[in-house]
């Protein structure tokens, strides 16, 4: 069955399921969509996906938008392969939490075309928008590391000692925590557990400096 | 056993569980955390949810936070009761995604911390907090018609003709999109669906105007 990921290195939405598709072994080619030369908005991927927003998998006839739905999928389709989420109800809804805590609460405010109306319609200085950009991932990290640091189901990984749904979705934010400097020393538990995905050469080929369109 | 649902009634994603825990028969006695008193932020609630964020179920045991997490848990702990989710990983992630739609591209970028943080550090004017909120809502309508108006598999409601996960998401964002009156005539579809949900008594107990705390 052929499998086809269109992506964009620095897309944090991207490099989520690059990870998820390394960690499940599962074999899938890859095309880039050029997010700052718009071609997000071009018919041919409007086509697949009315979104404009990468990734959008193509896995055999399904064709999948929207990471999260993605990586569930993932999760579903494939049950044989290492699981992104723990077993039972209460479990999974914690590694969903702090995935979501990421996927709902920090990455929403700092992608693109969010960054682009800042500037644009909303008129904001480079300074504003940096500050803001930083703003949403401390306000983020803070709560996450909480989270993480006062429960005694994390691991060497957010839940656990294998890497699972919610290490996916903070690593690809700690590396966007790098865009503009942001200082990490008051996350501990986070840095750590990047750390430790970071030794894996699931994430590592998941990197966005590491695909064929990184620049 | 005891379940205490703590949220808001203007919050979009307390009024995401009150549909589904109406939907599923589940009930639930409500706590109110006052958001414009800054309740979320008092030591109290941050020992339940260090995130300082409405919705948190507390679930006998088990203390839940972050609404798509929520409602995965209600579907997976539950599955005695009317379903969220369809059957099948694609079915499945098909409905996700429409949830996400809503849940990652729209509502964080209009809830009251971002729009204080636009007012306030941006120092941006009312009317360009306005247009931001509006934009952001008209945007993620634009796809979600295309993604519903144009799938078969879009019936009464947003997947097939019983309501679920993605209509639990969709109707509060329908309802704050009346708080600036967005022009809906564009999104026939969603309108259409909003208007077949509203009609349940499931979905009508959960109005923000039928709740306690109302104002």
């Amino acid at each position: 069955m052929s499998r086809v990921l269109h992506g964009y290195f620095r897309s944090s939405a991207a490099y989520r399921v690059r990870i998820a598709l390394n960690l499940k072994g599962l074999a899938c080619e890859r095309v880039s969509v050029h997010l700052r030369k718009g071609e997000q908005r071009a018919d041919a991927f409007l086509a697949l996906n009315p979104q404009g927003m990468v990734p959008a998998l193509v896995d055999g006839d399904a064709v999948l938008t929207q990471s999260p739905a993605i990586l569930e999928y993932l999760d579903e389709a494939y049950p044989d392969t290492p699981r992104l989420l723990p077993d039972g109800a209460v479990e999974r809804a914690r590694v969903r939490a702090l995935a979501a805590a990421v996927a709902c609460d920090i990455h929403p405010l700092n992608n693109l075309r969010v960054l682009q109306y800042i500037q644009g319609p909303l008129g904001c200085s480079q300074e504003a928008m940096v500050a803001w950009y930083n703003h949403w991932i401390a306000e983020g990290f803070r709560a996450l590391e909480r989270m993480l640091a006062d429960d005694p189901r994390t691991g060497r990984f957010c839940h656990g000692d294998a890497p699972g749904l919610a290490d996916v979705c903070l690593v690809p934010q700690v590396f966007n925590s790098a865009r503009h400097a942001l200082d990490l020393t008051p996350y501990p538990t986070i840095r750590r557990i990047a750390e430790a995905c970071d030794a894996l050469e699931a994430f590592q080929a998941a990197h966005p400096s590491r695909q064929p369109d990184a620049e």
